[in-house]
């Protein structure tokens, strides 16, 4: 189907969707909050049916040759079903961002100055084979008072036809629109495109998936866009790093979720305890089943790792593989860093408080952490309930965004007839 | 010249301004301020040397045809340089965003999360024929810790180039490098074209000026752009609006710097109070030169005004023109502003509560006021000490933009061994 021969009935969804974002923008929290409610009943209610549409993308995606990590973020499990509506249930019970006042102050000439939060009005979301995201997204935009408008991609399009649907039910059982949110799935990849180019109708777009649909999104948009993480992560593990922690850490980071993006990428080791921790770390990550793509340096200590060309640092595996390097000191690994990272997530395992404190200020990265697993690097992990996608631009958001993201401001001024002078 | 012939010259600069950014990371608040300090001096001891460039920019303006309102804005006067370095003393007084704790919290496992605000890194700007946008942004950005790379427009270009050199040598008076500020007027458009690719170098980009060079600005940059405001904007006359508060504020609004984006383009006036306030309201305006574009009742109570055409409601004269139009009631007012205005600012003019509550809660505007002059949208009147634009997108900022919306945050997460469950 040509751009052309959808554009008017995609335009026609933006229009329900501005028109139902009107209506939400004057709803109270209470009324939004039995929406959410409504939703995740309304999910407990057809796990059923939820699971044979995904069981139908999953078949079709094993057909095209997905990739394991690309199935596993596509797999909807009954359990994985149930973890969506306790996700809506506990954004319904996050505070209402709305209405909020972020500063105010009184001008010298009497004039009252306050700025409030308000909703961005359509929310727009471009995706890859993840219908978790569907719910997600639905359920924070409508909790921020925002209408959303969701491109799933093909992968997934079985599964979001009948989340939306259960979603679309549910808000309108409580009287609000069922365009409160809406898939344009079904123009294929020129509704993608519209939704790109929805300037004036969508107020912001938010891509999650590959690195190069973010590109393209980005590249692509005159709708404002936040762009979500790719993840080169990196792990450093300093001179006087704990053994056990290292061990765990990186474990942790690679294993627990290969697929996902605040997994780790890149291990970089400092030379001085090169030989006293890559042992026992890299021996736990191939017990683990992952392949280690070393360096010249790490492949002397621990001589099973495969060479790791150039390419490899910069490098998203989303896969059981991790690069790993020695490096000389903590500036050769921040400079590593600088020249590699999406500025995602980098965490330091280390004793020292000095190079602690000096990697958390000059490592430019949306999460820099100390002593912790990059996994937590999760709106959920952070309190926030779900996430939008985790932002890896500085404009407007930065990090895992949750409902607060989701929000804009106005300024009322409020006089009693001033005039400049 | 083209762009492949300045790309890799351009490319050099942005790379430079990227090492700038890396050291003002790292400056305290007192650095920042002293910079300030020294460009301040250095503006009030070069007056001479920056009217007499800004008058080679103005004769070349006039030889040109420019409007008279853009030579207004073109215009340095003694005075208004001495306003230029007093906006800068009074950036240097703010209280540094810097390192301020936005939001913080331990999580049930320990880990202590706290998001934290940093520069940006690089700023961007494109504007026309506005010297004094180079100090307010250049100095702005300084003072958050950011670098600026500034594209001032070729009818500015003598002004702008004395005033980025003595920048440059008042902030490297003071240790921190040249290249904090830069401009890329020397590479014509090619350096426009530069500035809006050149993703991953540049953080941000604040278009300024005419509406066609935001929409390119918008539409062509791969770079996060924060659109800043064409401003068509309202003064709705309520039914019970005060006379001498209707006739002062619409003056004020239209009459005290016609050429700026917070200036009024159209009144709408209630139906039952038109007979009332028109006759009052423009003889006052046509008395100071404006002329006034009517519907046909306003030409029914006002025969001199000029029939105003469909085109009207959507145009920014920025000039010495308004448009009125009678409404029927609040509604049609409302409407006619969510069709016709670019969401800059409104104001409506009532003695009535609710009138007032439902205009600042339906009108979707980056500022919306009560009994007071549009001209208010302003950084400077705000508190900010300057403005680097009036965003009119949603987006990371709303409104007048000073120090805190040049600024995004990162989070700061310490641990001792956690990893995710």
């Amino acid at each position: 189907m040509t751009e052309t021969a959808v554009a008017t009935p995609v335009l026609e969804r933006f229009r329900a969707g501005r028109a139902a974002a009107v209506r939400l923008a004057t709803t109270t929290g209470a009324e939004r909050a039995s929406a959410l409610a409504a939703i995740a009943e309304t999910i407990d209610a057809n796990i059923g049916a939820i699971v044979s549409a995904n069981g139908l993308d999953l078949a079709n995606g094993r057909e095209n040759g997905l990739s394991v990590a690309l199935l596993d973020r596509l797999t909807l499990t009954p359990e994985r079903v149930t973890s969506l509506s306790a996700s809506v249930r506990e954004i319904a019970a996050l505070p209402d961002p709305l209405g909020q006042t972020v500063r105010g102050s009184r001008l010298a000439n009497g004039l009252k100055i306050d700025q409030v939060r308000v909703p961005f009005g359509v929310v727009g979301a471009i995706y890859e084979a993840r219908p978790n995201v569907t719910v997600d997204i639905a359920a924070l935009a409508l909790a921020s008072g925002n209408a959303s408008v969701l491109r799933g991609g093909s992968a997934a399009e079985r599964s979001n036809a009948v989340l939306v649907a259960l979603i679309q039910d549910a808000v309108s059982s409580v009287g609000l629109p069922r365009e409160t949110v809406q898939t344009v799935d079904d123009f294929g990849r020129a509704g993608a495109t519209a939704l790109m180019q929805a300037r004036g109708l969508v107020d912001v777009l938010v891509p999650r998936g590959s690195a190069g649909l973010i590109e393209t999104v980005v590249s692509s948009s005159t709708v404002p866009v936040i762009e979500t993480g790719a993840g080169v992560v990196h792990i450093v593990l300093d001179e006087s790093a704990r053994e056990d922690w290292a061990v765990d850490i990186v474990h942790n980071a690679k294993v627990q979720r290969p697929s996902v993006c605040n997994a780790v990428e890149t291990v970089l080791v400092h030379e001085a305890s090169a030989e006293r921790l890559l042992p026992a770390v890299l021996d736990r990550l191939s017990a683990a089943g992952v392949t280690v793509h070393g360096d010249d340096r790490t492949r002397e200590i621990w001589p099973s790792a495969v060479p790791a060309g150039e390419e490899e640092w910069a490098t998203e595996h989303m896969s059981l593989d991790i690069g790993v390097r020695v490096v000389r000191d903590l500036d050769e690994a921040i400079e590593h860093i600088r020249r590699y990272s999406t500025s995602h997530t980098e965490s330091i395992i280390t004793d020292d408080l000095a190079n602690a404190e000096r990697f958390l200020s000059e490592v430019d990265s949306a999460v820099v952490m100390v002593n912790a697993s990059t996994r937590f690097t999760d709106g959920g992990e952070f309190g926030f309930g779900a996430e939008v996608g985790i932002s890896t631009q500085k404009l407007h958001a930065r990090g895992p965004m949750g409902l607060t993201e989701l929000t804009s401001t106005k300024w009322i001024v409020r006089g009693n007839g001033q005039s400049r002078a």
